[in-house]
């Protein structure tokens, strides 16, 4: 029997491969004697039948060792990254790197573009004009030993094998799968050549993990992996039911962030960006304690010297700096149209993933990898979830561009809100912290 | 979402496709708007969860209508066919054919080539000198108005969305699924145009279905797809633990076969024969009762007119019909190896799988879908289970060309024969029968 066969035929019959026929199998595609339709059955036996732990982590440093790893030797102190599983309106990278940068930490960033419902930090960061996602090898040392951080796009050469099992996952229903999650995320970390790793893991109607015990599945999953291969882990499980700050589409958030670190911001997105970058400035040796990171975070905002950070990135990207001083260098929509109240009361609903789809609608994000996205459109939040509202209250501000498209987006936005005569429950805003 | 991801995610998810779900599925697939990895993925779905009897039923009757259905009106009388799971020197159509076709009936087989341990009924008829398995449509209604009967490939306008979805399954470890046979092997035989069908379901170590539970349960699925469908069936589950008959390989087994339709058999074959024949017989209305049908089918036998039929098949269908009075006409190995008892007793196993990869190893098979097979080379079983044996008897005839191939078969013959002191419990050569 063929490798591919003997790989498909025991993970269908619950067996437990070892790293070998792991490794085989990973290698066996890469060199195209294994086809993508083996590959694909293979995908739906694990999303059945699981993976054990040391299956896992098999298949994420087989998925590492497909291509390069960076080599940051040469670059002195720590480095750490920080990692989100995606949300609406999550927009921490463009803080948490410029704060743990302004703290002494190298923060080596590969991230994503939005894909689904949730945003992309690539596509965010390209509404900057100039901003270059795709440094050079020798750019991106020169960069990072002259700012501490780096943001970029996942190179050809890191994990490749992974780009393509998430094509093909992304189109074969084999994506909300725990080892694979943890496989896709941690081998193009690992790559990156980094220390210590911060995880945000998001849950709730916005997030790929909705419920909190899924997410700490994952976390777990991530934390045990990471022990074993000994890099230090820190995973933050943070809400997702509602969006993140105000701001949701790609130059919306970028002026948000931008605003947080020039001194003013929605206390949900100071609580998440603060505990993130304080996991990763503690995790990196800059503090004594969790506190004593926090502190330093903070400061770093109110000094100015994140902000400060920040601009030296964009600057180092090709990016033009004056949108750290007028947010109207910024692509913009052409039409802003308010949603009001129709009754008094509280916001008892903001749905993240139904504002996640109507900002997909209006243009921001994508259906599929080679759609372009609008950097202007998207939708500001003036209530959240249990504002007080009277009728005729503004609760959002929809930017828009196209008529057709802002057709489909509103009765999404509608129905992602809803005001009730008494406020809710309140969710945590960080639901668990594990630690490797 | 797509139409093949919803496919794909309801499976996933357990829940039962709609007969329109299925239908688009598999239109896209054929238009190629669904990749041959979506089907994989979904595949492996259906393998591990399962398929409702209504989800089965509407994956046949798209498949079937996949491409043509014949049109066999124009011949008078009732068309009745036999298939078989597949079996090691299951060699019955080259019988049961020319049966049934002297009794009255009209029988247009479709019928497919050796994969895996199991013979082809199409390679064995191409060890007949000239004989063409691919006739144009026109000879088909000519050959089944003169005959009665016509033997021939898989063309391409029948059903032609199982061949894709076969080769798929083929490498994707999805072969052994309840509903996805049931669907293959129905979508083909209907598209014949059938009135009625007999199926012999194998059990035992040289079938696909080892165990009677499996071969039990697929059978129910014939029978109830086929009722559904409103076409007759009667399954009989015969043994497949050692070989039917004496001969393994393709020119031996016709040589066999025409031995028995010239009046002489080993008694399995005659039981298995006579019995699917019978049914045959008795699905076309051409005996009142199973035992009048055996009685015909005998008959048919005995007075030469079954061997006659075969004449005429073979004549109509190119072959040289000089092989009905002399086998020398078929090829045949460079050599005989016998090998013989190393102590005396009692044939305890001769185990039809391993026979069965033997007689691949030998070069009577194929590993590929393109791998020439060697018309003469095979097995002749001098001995069956619980035949007495002495030291230095012959267990069988080993036919081979190639003495790299022969040292490949070797260890598998003698690890296929175990001689006891005392005879083991026969299993039943019928185990069950079933009925529409």
């Amino acid at each position: 029997m063929s490798t591919a066969q003997a790989a498909i035929e025991k993970k269908r019959d619950r067996g437990t491969l070892t790293s070998q026929e792991i490794a085989a199998f990973l290698r066996g595609y890469m060199s195209s004697e294994i086809a993508d339709y083996q590959v694909a059955a293979w995908l739906m036996a694990v999303y059945l039948n699981g993976m054990t732990r040391g299956e896992t982590l098999a298949l994420t440093r087989e998925m590492r060792d497909s291509g390069a790893v960076l080599d940051l030797s040469s670059i002195p102190g720590k480095k750490i990254d920080k990692h989100s599983t995606g949300g609406v309106g999550d927009k921490t990278s463009m803080m948490v790197v410029p704060i743990a940068a302004a703290c002494g930490l190298t923060v080596p960033m590969i991230t994503g573009r939005a894909l689904g419902h949730t945003g992309g930090t690539l596509d965010k960061l390209e509404s900057i004009p100039g901003f270059n996602v795709r440094p050079s090898r020798q750019a991106v040392m020169k960069i990072l030993k002259a700012t501490g951080a780096v943001v970029m796009g996942q190179t050809n050469d890191l994990a490749p094998v992974d780009r393509r099992i998430y094509a093909l996952r992304d189109v074969t229903g084999t994506v909300e799968s725990i080892p694979l999650i943890t496989a896709s995320i941690l081998s193009k970390k690992l790559a990156e050549g980094i220390d210590g790793l911060v995880m945000d893991v998001k849950t709730g109607s916005g997030a790929f993990m909705p419920t909190l015990r899924l997410a700490k599945a994952l976390s777990r999953s991530i934390v045990e992996v990471c022990n074993a291969i000994e890099t230090k882990i820190v995973v933050v499980i943070t809400d997702m039911g509602q969006p993140l700050g105000r701001a949701i589409g790609n130059a919306l958030e970028i002026a948000e962030c931008i605003e947080f670190l020039n001194g003013s911001t929605p206390e949900d997105l100071e609580t998440v960006t603060i505990s993130l970058a304080a996991h990763m400035i503690l995790l990196g040796g800059q503090a004594r304690s969790i506190d004593h990171a926090s502190k330093l975070a903070y400061e770093a905002v109110s000094s100015g010297e994140a902000a400060n950070r920040f601009r030296q990135i964009i600057r180092s990207q090709g990016g033009d700096t004056r949108v750290m001083d007028d947010p109207d260098v910024l692509p913009h929509a052409e039409h802003v149209q308010d949603l009001r109240a129709t009754n008094g009361g509280f916001v008892t609903r903001c749905d993240a993933k139904l504002l996640g789809l109507a900002c997909n609608a209006l243009g921001a994000g994508r259906n599929r990898v080679d759609d372009l996205v609008d950097p202007g459109v998207g939708i500001y939040l003036e209530k959240k979830v249990n504002d007080r509202v009277v009728k005729g209250d503004v609760l959002c501000r929809i930017h828009w561009n196209d008529e057709k498209r802002l057709a489909n987006a509103l009765p999404l936005i509608k129905e992602a809100f809803a005001i009730r005569s008494r406020p809710v429950r309140r969710r945590p805003l960080i639901h668990a912290i594990l630690q490797g």
